[in-house]
């Protein structure tokens, strides 16, 4: 019998698939990275056990392992692999709600609105939102520690991840953490595993903490002659406070949103803040008027403030929504790359005159009070010499970031797409205590061969 | 030449003591662990150079490296380790704060307290504030991940850790992270180095994140017939909201405070429960009568309120005070378990069960929004069934903690004293995987050797 007919046999009917019209769909993640593989096997566990089962076949014989959670990542961090097996956990969705302890107990494939669904039952809330919040797992979301518009006041996933079920490169199932809300005893070896993009363990069960439900919040929205003036009010607002939300869009998303799904944002802009205060009584007033003040001197052409959620949705959905209407305009390389907050102007200048220079269309949206940004590369997939410019735009930016004493990748992971940047990044000694790690933890590399490292 | 010798020529003069008198004040941290050793010399580094050319030698030389920050430490993570060198950051106490990126760039040796102030007088706030803050070091604070009194609103010192420099076992110095605050380049070696008790390499520099000055807070005061009903009250509080302080007192640690520094706290009371919130407006009087609603709900028999900061720092300060005020009746073992929020109540009754079954008196505060207390077991040290006693009292203590789900340590690490309990808490594979990523970092083991693992 050989490993892959071996590997059927061991788990139940259903669970592995070998045919490649089915494992065509596992193959690539949204980055739709050129390099992804063909697997052999695509294994949809069910539980703990089957994962350990799939893992330890996998050791048995030396095949790349590549976990997948909804297969949302934009780094490539769930491309396939030659000869590897996918994983997939969107078969392991249980969600529990312990309202006592404020924890939601969550398998890998709960998608991350299933999760706040869940709570918003219980009165409680998970903060952690990426845009793809409706369609992106809870896995997915630990694995390339996920962040998103409310982390300027919130925090990120590790924040609220208090447990996790890893299994191990041979196997072995750990549990790490639990439902309390302070625990140092022994290594961080929870924290390491979040952010890890599956290349030290599988996880199978994350406890997350849930908050209290926050007050409805106030939504502003300020138009400016350009990003860089726009960013100006952003680093001026975070002297004084951390509103609940503060995005920005520049001109060519404006277009890109207005372009796909109208819902009358002002074309003209050079750029847009969206800024929200869910601080609680008449605070929510006084942030609002701040983040007012701070827009005007940073030379805001029109600011409107609304007290209606569901107004305020409105323009928080036009942002979210950049990301598919820039897709819309042809291929995409996605950027993520963040720089401290106060040189939040120059790296959007720098992103602007790299454009410019490459003659790429960059669409840009950012978080902008974390200092992480979007730029959005436009390419023709048809026009080989506009996919080498955009090539070329890719690999400026993120050497810009770094240049700033920023990062490439503030919440989307390194996965495939970005690897190349890391060690410019790290620099040598801290990749070589990484792959110290690596090592360690899976000797044989078997685990997301080729992702981060 | 001899080892020490050629220790003590590579370094400029008065940095390397090898004098016992000297030596002597460097073998105990505050839990005076009678384990500790006698070291062959003790390195008062001036810059992280010098922790390099230490290292390297004691790397040369298989010497086993103590590192030690301002020995306040509860555990005995910084007891002396026989024929080992301890290696103090005290020198190493620049602070530098960047306003416009919030954040502080700050050397071991630094106060939590100097941080504080240096941050202060930009408008800035580093939240983290151990009972010890005055007195304990940021390197220290790093090295056990601490916590403190606000950290049930704003979390702990991991949550403030933006970057760290860490000289290896084998003296290559890495620098992690940096000012941005949201980055997910890499594996999340920074929060593997937070909480590692110095056994997988030394802190010479963290960048930390600063965040507004809050607003002065307003103080309750809550009387309790029992710490039963003071903790359920602990819990309902939480169910909406997070006050930015919830410490409490038992009747024994009041009349410690009472007797060492008296302060009209009321002696009858079987506990006190300190809340205070610095939310903004009219949100902090809606606080502070959610939290009184609940009190008398769980039996208060008196609650005084007041916006008087002042006032309120006075009862802080005593409960800051149960710690020194329980030394003076005795010896001391110090414990510093936790348990999910909502077992705060089975926890306190459990450990006043042990008090009484081994005849000892253990004095409890807690930080009780966080589930996370301190029970002091109080002995008197000539007496050997007195300590005997004591000892029995702490196992246990630590296996009830264990049985409800929770920890051995919250917030002051495993050190030495607490080391004999981490298995029963992690398990045997977690315990393996935790050697392995130990080994991978130090192969020789002479970091901080006996600590934690």
């Amino acid at each position: 019998m050989d490993a892959v007919a071996e590997l059927v046999e061991s788990l139940p009917a259903g669970v592995v698939a070998t045919d490649p019209a089915t494992m065509d769909g596992y193959r690539f993640d949204w980055s739709k990275d050129t390099g992804a593989g063909t697997p052999v096997a695509v294994v949809r566990a069910e539980d703990a056990a089957q994962v350990q089962a799939a893992v330890r076949w996998a050791a048995r014989h030396g095949v790349p392992v590549v976990p997948r959670g909804a297969g949302s990542g934009l780094s490539g961090g769930a491309s396939a692999v030659d000869g590897g097996i996918v994983l997939s956990l969107e078969r392991m969705r249980a969600i529990e709600i312990d309202a006592d302890c404020q924890v939601a107990v969550v398998e890998p494939g709960a998608f991350n609105a299933e999760v706040k669904a869940a709570s918003r039952e219980h009165g409680l809330w998970y903060p952690p939102d990426p845009s793809s919040y409706e369609i992106c797992s809870i896995g997915g979301n630990v694995a390339t520690n996920a962040g998103g518009l409310c982390c300027v006041k919130y925090g990120v996933t590790t924040d609220y991840v208090l447990g996790l079920d890893v299994v191990l490169a041979d196997g072995t199932l750990v549990t790490l953490g639990g439902k309390r809300i302070k625990d140092v005893a022994g290594l961080s070896l929870l924290k390491l595993f979040v952010g890890s993009e599956g290349t030290l363990g599988i996880v199978t069960r994350a406890i997350l903490r849930l908050v209290p439900v926050p007050l409805p919040p106030a939504t502003l929205v300020a138009s400016f002659g350009s990003v860089v003036d726009a960013a100006r009010a952003v680093v001026d607002v975070r002297r004084t406070l951390r509103p609940s939300m503060m995005e920005l869009m520049d001109q060519a998303s404006i277009n890109a949103v207005e372009d796909f799904s109208p819902r009358g944002l002002d074309r003209t802009a050079g750029a847009l803040l969206v800024v929200q205060s869910d601080a609680p009584g008449d605070a929510r007033v006084a942030e609002i008027a701040v983040v007012e003040a701070a827009c005007v001197a940073a030379g805001a052409s029109e600011v409107v403030v609304t007290d209606d959620p569901a107004e305020g949705e409105m323009f928080v959905e036009a942002r979210r929504m950049a990301f598919p209407a820039v897709e819309a305009r042809g291929a995409l390389l996605l950027e993520d790359v963040g720089a401290p907050v106060p040189l939040l102007p120059d790296l959007l200048a720098a992103v602007a005159a790299i454009a410019v220079e490459h003659a790429v269309e960059i669409p840009t949206v950012a978080h902008a009070g974390d200092g992480n940004t979007h730029p959005i590369i436009v390419y023709d997939a048809a026009d080989p010499d506009s996919e080498r410019r955009a090539r070329l735009a890719f690999d400026d930016i993120l050497r810009a970031a770094i240049r700033l004493g920023g990062t490439i990748t503030g919440e989307h992971g390194v996965g495939r797409t970005k690897k190349g940047a890391l060690p410019e990044q790290l620099g040598e000694d801290v990749m070589a205590l990484s792959r110290r790690v690596k090592d360690a933890l899976d000797p044989a590399g078997i685990l997301n061969p080729g992702a981060v490292l």
